[in-house]
C-alpha cells in the first residue's frame, strides 16, 4: 500500500492517523470474510475492492477528476445517481460504518447521536477518509433529523448541498421533489460548466437501471435452498455497489451471477439445506459494518435479504425509461426513488407490504429488525411491522445496536435462541 | 372536584387512573409555586386556572361543543390558531409536560424517545388528559422525527390531522407552508360546516396579536432589576395561554401587567436587585414541568426569558395586520409563522441572532440551554449556540433531562455552580 501515501497526503489526510484505520480493517475483514467456507469464486474480484478500498478506487477517482470528472459524496439512496452520471460526474456513497470514527464524530454531535452520522461526520473530522476527501461536494438531503442538522456542522468543512426531501407522498410532494431534482441538476450543471441533454440522461437512465436489474438478479438467488451464496457476501456487493465503477461493477455482478446459477443448478449452497432463513430490515450498513450478519452466519442461520437501504431498497423499482422530454424524465426519476419506502415518510405503509412480500418471496422463516441506535424513524415503526409479522405467524425480534462490540454477546444469545426455536419448528436436528 | 366526575365519566376517562394524577398534581403545585414569596397578587388567577385544569376549563370546553364549537388540539407552535378561532373552533395545546404518562407513552414508543412525546402519547392512551378527550381532532405537524411518527401511532386511537411543516425557509417553502394553512383551512371547514371569511379571520389575526402583545407586555417587565415576576410564575402563564380561554386571557394578563407596572415603579421585586438572571433557550415546557426553573429559582438565581416555544417563540413576530385579501392574508400567516426559528429548520441562524438579542435585552448573565432528552435537532444545534454566546464572553452549560426528578440533585448542583461563578463575577456577596 505504500505506493498510495504520496495520493492520501495530496489529499490532505491524516496519514498517521489512517495508518491506525488500515492496520485494522484487513484482519476484521479476514476475520469475518475470508474465514466463510464454500464462497463462490467470483467474490475474489469484491475481496480485492476491499483490500484496495482506500487505495486503486480512490486513484481511479483522482484520475478521473484529472480528466475533468467531479466526484459528488451522499449519503442515501434518494440522491439520484442519473443525474450525477448525465452530468459527467461520479457519485460515491460516503455513509460510514465504522467504530473508528465515532470518537472524532463525538467531538461535535451529541452522544445518543445514530453513529452512522457520528462515524460519517468524525471520518470527515478526522482526515481519514479518501473518499471524503476526494468529494468535490457532498449532498446531504433532510431524511432525518440527525442528518438534517449535521450537515450544518459539516459545512464548516467542505461543500454540502442538501436536497429537501419530502416527509410525505402526496402529488404537491412529488412536484416539490421533482424541484429539488431540477435543482441538483443546476449545481451540477454550474459545478462542470455542462449543460444537461435529454440523451445523455437517458443514457445514465438505463445504465442505473441495469445495475439495479443485476442486483436484483443477484438477490433472486438467495431464494434457493440451499442459498448459493452467503448473506454476508450479498451485502458486501450491496455496499460496494455504492461506492464501484458501475459498469465495472455490473459486469463483475454478473459474472458472479453467473456462477450462482450454476450452484443452483447443481443445487450447491454456501450452508446446507433447511438452514433458518432471516431476512433483515431496518437501518442501512454502511462497509465495515457486518455485525448482524456475522453473528446470524456464525450461529447456524443465514441472512437471506435486507429490507434496507443497503438492500431491496436500494434496487426495488426501475426509472421507467419511456420519455419523451426531459420533463417526462424529471418526473420519472421523482416516481422512483418516491417509491422507496423509508421510515422518513409519513405514513409508510408501503414497507409492511413490502416486507411482507420479501417474506414471501425469499421464504423468510423470521425477521430481524435492526435498527442503529437512536434512530427514531425505524424504532417508532417497529411496532407496526411487528404487528403485521405476527399476524402473519413470522418470528421477529428487534435488535438496536451500535458499531461497538460491546453487546455482540447479547446479541447473540438472542439470535441463537432465535434459530433455534426455527429449528425446532422445522423439525431441523442440530 | 367531586362534580366533575360525570362530566369524565361521559369523556369515557379511566377515572381511577385519573384520581392518581389529581392526587399529585396539587401537593406539586403547592411546592413548586405557592412557596414562593413576593409573588403578585393577580397571580391568583392562574393559581385557580391550575387547580381548575382538569374542571372547570374542561367544563367549558364541554359548553362550547354543545353550542357547536370544535375542539382543536395541537402539539406545535406552528398549528394557525387564527385559523382554528375564525372557524369557530377552540385551540387547545395539548403537549404534556408530566412524567405521569410517559410507562404508558413507552408501550407503544422505544424508550429513547423524547419525554414530551411519550407522555402525549401515555396521556391519550392512558384516557387520563380530559384535554385530549375532548378534541374533535388532534393536528399534528412533521416537526420532529419522533412526532412524525408518533401521529401514525396516534391514528389508531382518535382522529389526527397532520400539518406538513417544510424544513427550509426557501420562497418555494413558505408556497408549500401556505398551502398547508388552506389545507388545514379545508379540513375545518369540512369539520364545521362554516366557511372561512376575510372578515371572521381579520378579526382572529387582530385577537391573537393582541394575546401575543399581551405576552411580550408581561415578557418586557423581566428586563427591569429587580424583576418584578419569577421565572415560576411567568412560564405558568405562558404555559396556560396555550389552552385558557383567549379573551379572558388577555383580559387577566394585562390585569398582572398593571400591577407588575406598579412594582417596576416603585422599585420591588420577587427577588434583590442583582439576583444572578438566567435565559432558558430549547425545548418547549409543557405543565407541569417546572423542573429547571424551580432549580434556579431555590438557587439564588431567576429565570428573565425563554426561548422556547413556550417563551418567546410563542409570541414574538405578529401577523401583518395589512391584507385586502384572504389570499394576503394566508400570505401574511405564513410569513408570521415560519419567522418562527425552531431547530426544526436547516439552516436556522435566525435562532443564534434571537438569543443574542435576547441576552442584550433581558441583560442576561448566563445562558442554560435545556433539551428534552432525545431531541436531536435542539442537542445538535446546542454547539453554534455555545460558540456564539462564549464569543460575547457569556457563559452557557447545556442540559439535557427528561420529566422524572432522577437527576435534580446533579442538575442542581451545576446550576449552583453556574450562579456562584455569576456573583462572583458581579461582585454579589451571598
Amino acid at each position: 500500500m505504500a505506493d498510495y501515501r504520496e495520493m492520501w497526503k495530496e489529499l490532505d489526510m491524516d496519514l498517521e492517523k489512517h495508518d491506525g484505520l488500515c492496520e485494522v480493517l484487513p484482519m476484521f475483514y479476514d476475520e469475518v470474510y475470508l474465514s466463510q467456507e464454500n464462497r463462490p469464486e467470483n467474490m475474489n474480484y469484491y475481496n480485492f475492492v476491499i483490500s484496495e478500498v482506500h487505495g486503486l478506487r480512490i486513484k481511479e477517482l483522482q484520475d478521473s477528476k484529472q480528466e475533468g470528472k467531479k466526484v459528488i459524496g451522499s449519503f442515501c439512496v434518494y440522491v439520484p445517481d442519473e443525474i450525477t452520471l448525465a452530468l459527467n460526474c461520479i457519485p460515491v456513497g460516503i455513509c460510514s460504518g465504522s467504530q473508528f470514527w465515532v470518537p472524532d464524530g463525538e467531538k461535535l454531535l451529541p452522544r445518543n447521536t445514530c453513529p452512522l452520522i457520528k462515524a460519517s461526520i468524525g471520518a470527515k473530522l478526522s482526515k481519514t477518509c479518501p473518499y471524503f476527501q476526494s468529494c468535490d461536494v457532498v449532498v446531504g438531503e433532510t431524511t432525518c433529523d440527525g442528518k438534517k442538522k449535521a450537515w450544518e456542522i459539516l459545512k464548516d468543512y467542505m461543500d454540502v448541498y442538501v436536497m429537501d426531501l419530502p416527509q410525505m407522498k402526496r402529488e404537491k410532494d412529488k412536484i416539490h421533489w421533482i424541484d429539488e431534482i431540477k435543482m441538483y441538476k443546476d449545481l451540477l450543471e454550474e459545478k462542470t460548466g455542462i449543460k444537461l441533454s435529454f440523451e445523455n440522461l437517458k443514457e445514465k437512465i438505463e445504465l442505473v437501471n441495469k445495475k439495479r436489474r443485476t442486483l436484483k438478479r443477484l438477490y433472486n438467488f438467495r431464494k434457493y435452498d440451499p442459498v448459493p451464496i452467503s448473506g454476508k457476501d450479498a451485502l458486501l456487493v450491496s455496499q460496494i455497489a455504492f461506492y464501484d465503477d458501475i459498469n465495472r461493477f455490473i459486469e463483475m455482478t454478473n459474472k458472479l451471477c453467473d456462477e450462482l446459477d450454476e450452484r443452483v443448478k447443481n443445487g450447491e449452497g454456501v450452508f446446507e439445506k433447511n438452514t433458518p432463513r432471516i431476512m433483515i430490515t431496518g437501518t442501512p450498513m454502511s462497509i465495515p459494518n457486518w455485525k448482524i450478519h456475522h453473528i446470524v452466519e456464525t450461529s447456524g442461520g443465514v441472512v437471506v435479504c435486507e429490507e434496507t437501504c443497503t438492500g431491496t431498497r436500494y434496487f426495488e423499482n426501475e426509472v421507467d425509461e419511456n420519455a419523451n422530454t426531459i420533463e417526462e424524465q424529471f418526473e420519472n426519476l421523482a416516481n422512483r426513488y418516491l417509491g422507496i419506502n423509508c421510515a422518513c415518510f409519513t405514513p409508510n405503509k408501503g414497507r409492511v407490504e413490502d416486507i411482507l412480500n420479501y417474506v414471501e418471496e425469499y421464504k423468510v422463516d423470521a425477521v430481524i429488525y435492526n435498527s442503529l441506535q437512536f434512530c427514531s424513524t425505524y424504532s417508532i415503526e417497529y411496532k407496526s411491522v411487528e404487528k403485521a409479522l405476527k399476524e402473519k405467524g413470522i418470528p421477529v425480534i428487534m435488535i438496536e445496536t451500535d458499531y461497538s462490540e460491546e453487546d455482540t454477546g447479547q446479541i447473540k444469545t438472542r439470535v441463537e435462541a432465535l434459530i433455534e426455536m426455527i429449528k425446532e419448528k422445522k423439525g431441523v436436528t442440530a
